[in-house]
């Protein structure tokens, strides 16, 4: 059987049995839609996903992009993907009508767009930057760069990129030193050099759109004088598009996501760098953060998905490779029976699937939280889902990415010895997972987001909502019937998280709140995908009520539940005793202790 | 500063402090030994893994080995490597004068070998497989064999493998079915195809001696008729060598460990390959055991350098990479701080600290066992080593496997962005790695190996005597005034691991005792470790008493063993919770349910 890359009944199951998506088709902004247009949309990512982007994804990775002449090479095969990436409606797919979108919920578009993700991660990647960039100039550029750019970017014609990183800064924003000179004219001039820029040269389109933060002559210093800009590769001059003095400087050698270079960009070495100014000095970082949001829920897409590809290809693998004998009976003269006939593969499968559905399942939350906090009818329900979502970000760009690492691990552990070749897929994927930890904001940064921020915006406000939302769930999986042992888990659980982020944020020093501000992390992120298996739980119990003849995968999703709540769950305990006890081992490290 | 592979202070510590090696001289075997003798051939390693062996490591896992005209090309480099490996003695080290050897402590060789294995994992290991090949020989072979192979191996002229795996049978030793075929001779004529066989060819010696599982023709089926057989590469015919009909049919494109070749070698494919029983037939699986059992010591040792490599790589770049700044002074005008001063970027270095040298210390442990369990004075002294060293194997194999993936993980994660590039080294560590949860036996395997196998052996004798050595353990770190929380700790551990020990081999099923096993495995290594930490924390206190002004890495132990025994040793009891449950998710889910 070839690689389904996610399974099309979860999917479908998470949008109408789930979270009945269909029901945002109640909301005016999508009043245009039915289940049947999410299902064309959707059918049609499938289908691109496995006829096109699968299919060429060895080809990719074996073939790395590289710097020839000044300018970036990318393997050939991506001029052919990304124009049907393009002409499927991906880069504008959320869009509204008036700029040529489909207004399609954020909801039916990632689970449509991990179809994508799953099959060519870094082919995907073209188009998810573009697709940012060009929504950062629809919120925030003026008139003229909207026709200029967004346009062009939103159809597929030119690529955009997001340019945060410095060498000397890292992850550390407020050290941007990119300069912005303005001049008499439109624009100003940049000089600076910036790093890991994903597709920040590529031989696909006529030009590239890069979106710069960098400080105007004078500003003030940290992240209260950066602003963003607009910065082609290629100017319009008159009708003609001229080079812009933007410079490869150089090819990262990533280890994944081959199809997508990352490199070393300079701005300005030959001074004649025009940049545009988005919306107003010094709000730069401001405007960023709504598409690092994005960008966020984006990664945690990518993890679920680079997860789901490879559990799939395991699980594939352990159902027809052959291979030892059972237990109760080891006559060698028997037939070898199935991978997955061994309890301990069943179990490695098992929690890959846990782990990836539990993974979907939380995107696909996020997603019409999304879709709720920009277009639910009250400014009050909007808000309400807004600080949501800001909750759920951090967890959602990182447990995929930590969980998901070792999800693609036992991929490769599935696989046995032929897991450690490259003639097998896995350990791609694994290298490919690997980059969700550390960009858009490292596992340790969002657990800083989370703790040291979002649980205390608003008094905690959104934590209390959080508490609604799980105690109305599990109010319907007792109503459903789910064991009762998995509810009184879940509520729990919560209770646990809810009284331990109290404790910490009282602690007063912002040192003694986050000093296990990961293991807190871990802690609310295995809650949270508790919440997940319950609601999938209760849908599965309410599913094989109605419809006992599709019990078989009906049933797997309560093994699935059973297994997140029963094995993982209880280590929310475990951590909620570390982060009280103030634990102190690292904090009194000193550096020559090491 | 130049990576030191592994920290010398550490490993001194282990041998002298922690589990006094020295006191081994007491022992006839090694009375003409002293520490100075030991430090001698410790220094020797370091010298050469520092100077030669990882200074080669990029170039050659750069060019991984490749298949012309049917014959394997490795990288030049290791043709100079590998004499020097062999001059230093390498390859008997631990063997007695008779067989040219230095008679050195295993504890003493493992931790001088563990600098090679860091410093250069495939260089090492072609000597490791030809030292493990030859002591085969030396331990059932005859005469001739003797003094036809062994010395030549041991001499470093030529080199050795091992060659279990065949393609159909995998993990299950029961479906080996190269054939061995009687002749009038001395020799058999082998047929068959293995896989995965390391070193299986290589251009860097004039012959390679395979050491072959296979079944006389009319053996019985199963692992009872298997035997063990020598076969060259090249055989000796009147005064020269001839091709002996063996041939590598592929090269396996590993993701790691490139500087040596796993490949599938056919035998016999012209009907000329020559085989020549090792002892009796039918007794090879037997013969083969001791050698895995080695083998699988040494797997651990891989797994702790590998770790502990990186971990030292991503200590130096935390100290010395400028990155951010401090929780409570944000102020971007002042300079940025070292990586090291952020919490859970020490956390992440704490947590690699645990793990690396929790496991060295169980090698350590486990190679002195060795020692006693071969020169001990009294017959039952060795029984009850022996037994010890059984127990301990399966952890000691594969805690630094998943334990140290781990590690290495982190590794790649404190670099940031350009841990995500093969520019830096923790990802080529990290593609190391992975193998070591794989190869001789599965993680998998070995948690069958310890809960169904060695737990039982005596009536459960051997968990019996690990607690007396924990209580003995815990008896002396009270007397040094470690924590009483911590040796509270490690004794309710041990009493939890004893007791679910006894639960599940009372259950009655193969099924049921084993459903968990990787469980009980994680479970029964956190105890260990926490136990070796234990014996840690006490040497340190030790040593702080006698000399202060070396406070700095004592304080470090100390805090590395707070860090374990508080954070990872309460897994414990979770875990069970978890194996006395039966929790049954995956037991009884169906393919279809996947």
């Amino acid at each position: 059987m070839p690689n389904p890359l996610l399974d099309d009944r979860t999917v479908d199951f998470l949008l109408y049995e789930v979270f009945d998506v269909e029901r945002l088709t109640e909301l005016p902004a999508f009043r245009e839609h039915s289940q049947e247009t999410f299902d064309l949309y959707l059918g049609a990512c499938r289908k691109l996903a496995r006829e096109r982007l699968f299919p060429s994804y060895r080809a990719i990775d074996e073939t790395p992009p590289r710097l020839e002449n000044g300018r970036v090479k990318v393997h050939p095969l991506l001029r052919e993907l990304y124009p049907r990436m393009a002409e499927l409606g991906l880069l504008n797919a959320t869009r509204p009508e008036s700029v040529g979108g489909q207004q399609l919920p954020a909801a039916v578009a990632s689970l449509s767009n991990a179809y994508l993700m799953a099959a060519n991660l870094s082919a995907y990647a073209y188009a998810g930057l573009t697709s940012s960039a060009a929504r950062l100039i629809e919120s925030f550029g003026s008139e003229s760069l909207r026709d200029e750019y967004m346009q062009r970017m939103y159809g597929g014609e030119w690529t955009g990129t997001m340019a945060l990183t410095e060498p000397q800064a890292g992850s550390s924003l407020s050290d941007v030193n990119t300069r912005a000179t303005p001049t008499s004219g439109s624009h100003h001039l940049m000089s600076g050099s910036k790093i890991f820029i994903s597709g920040g040269d590529q031989d696909l389109t006529e030009n590239i759109v890069h979106m710069v933060l960098a400080r105007i002559d004078g500003a003030p210093p940290g992240v209260k004088g950066i602003s963003l800009f607009v910065v082609p590769a290629r100017r319009q001059e008159g009708d003609r598009l001229v080079p812009n003095d933007t410079a490869a400087a150089g090819v990262i050698h990533k280890i994944g996501w081959k199809g997508i270079p990352s490199i070393a960009l300079n701005l300005g070495e030959g001074g004649d760098c025009h940049g545009y100014l988005v919306g107003q000095p010094h709000r730069g970082l401001s405007y960023m953060f709504q598409m690092m949001n994005e960008a966020r829920l984006m990664v945690g897409l990518n993890g679920v998905s680079t997860a789901s590809v490879a559990y799939q290809e395991a699980l594939e693998y352990a159902k027809t490779r052959p291979q030892g004998r059972p237990l109760r009976n080891k006559n060698p003269e028997a037939p070898q029976i199935p991978l997955i006939e061994h309890a301990d593969v069943r179990r490695m499968l098992l929690r890959q699937k846990a782990i990836v559905e539990g993974g979907l399942a939380l995107l696909c939350y996020a997603s019409r939280e999304q879709d709720l906090a920009e277009h639910a009818p009250t400014a009050e329900e909007r808000r309400e889902h807004q600080l949501l979502l800001d909750l759920l970000t951090p967890v959602a760009k990182s447990f995929p990415a930590e969980r998901g690492f070792e999800s693609n691990t036992l991929s490769v552990q599935v696989h046995g010895g032929y897991g450690y070749s490259s003639e097998y897929l896995p350990e791609a994927w694994l290298r490919d997972q690997k980059l969700n930890s550390l960009h858009e904001g490292t596992t340790g940064i969002q657990s800083i987001d989370l703790l040291g921020r979002k649980v205390s915006i608003e008094g905690g406000l959104a934590v209390e909502l959080l508490g609604r939302e799980i105690a109305r769930a599990v109010g319907d999986a007792r109503a459903a019937s789910v064991n009762a042992g998995w509810c009184d888990a879940v509520e729990k659980a919560f209770a646990s998280t809810r009284d331990v982020t109290r404790h910490l944020s009282s602690l007063g020093s912002p040192e003694a709140t986050l000093l296990h501000s990961v293991d807190y992390l871990e802690l609310f992120s295995t809650t949270i995908i508790g919440w997940m298996w319950l609601l999938q739980a209760a849908a599965a119990r309410r599913a094989l009520a109605k419809r006992p003849e599709d019990a078989a995968r009906y049933e797997g999703r309560l093994c699935a539940a059973q297994y997140f709540i029963v094995t993982e769950l209880p280590r929310v305990e475990l951590l909620a005793a570390l982060c009280r006890s103030g634990e102190d081992s690292y904090a009194r490290a000193e550096p020559d202790w090491f």
